[in-house]
């Protein structure tokens, strides 16, 4: 009874920062997205790159798929902002970010409860016996997490409310 | 067991998020905490004291103990930041910061594990029993991601790393 509840937690804490970012993305322009977070900082379209590639490898990570845009890990993992200068369009990776969080969506809603406590694709199972608190749902947590410490930035791209 | 490890991730990604925005805290003099995180928004110093004040709530809310300091509450929680002119020095906050947050991490880390899935101090006991995820570790789980989203904020006001 606690597994559950607690599954639903952050599963649910999850889909609230999904849906809270993509109200800010929604709300931005294309021309907005290129604007920087702070003077000197990351723009906002490489967040969205950045955030789509974390989604993304999430997947395998997860164990539930296959990346699907394995390509922009070069352009918003490895490399900082502005320093490659041919990345993809803004509607382009609009429509990456959405399929990617769909897809994780999909498994997320249909992983059976105890399957959230077996290991991620980063850990062997020898050291999962160990260290068990290094399982799937704690992937999703430290994500959940992670998105929230960019959507903070992405706030800021916003228009003041007065 | 799941239980266990399950509150064991969410109070170490809380004492992550804490670990880690106190580093940068530490890093900041007391003059950077007075520049906006991007042009026309919070102020370091605010984000210390609106942080104080929620992390200081937390006392009540999870039915540990009283608020610290209620009379930060007007000036960092209800008011937005440069709406009030007279706040609490830098050197204060810093103090009420650690204070508040040592307070927290002895009661979560003597909790007993059952007490964690018990109701917090803002749902009655009907609702509770409709709504079991509205307990004392969802709150955790909530000020965690909360924490995040402004230490991506905090980030901004660092000396970039070149």
């Amino acid at each position: 009874m606690n597994t559950e509840v607690l599954i639903k937690m952050i599963t649910d804490s999850w889909q609230k920062q999904i849906t809270a970012t993509n109200k800010i993305f929604d709300n931005l322009s294309d021309e907005e997205l290129l604007r920087e977070v702070a003077p000197g900082r990351n723009r906002g379209i490489y967040l969205l790159g950045h955030l789509t590639v974390v989604h993304d490898r999430m997947l395998p990570l997860l164990r539930f798929d296959e990346s699907k845009y394995p390509e922009l890990k070069p352009v918003f993992l490895d490399a900082p902002d502005k320093a490659i200068e041919a990345i993809p369009s803004a509607h382009q990776l609009r429509q990456q970010w959405k399929e990617v969080n769909d897809a994780l969506s999909h498994h997320i809603q249909n992983l059976p409860a105890a399957d959230w406590f077996t290991r991620h694709a980063n850990i062997s199972e020898e050291d999962f016996i160990k260290e068990p608190h290094r399982n799937r749902l704690n992937v999703l947590l430290d994500r959940t997490i992670h998105l929230s410490n960019h959507r903070g930035q992405l706030l800021l791209l916003q228009h003041k409310k007065e």
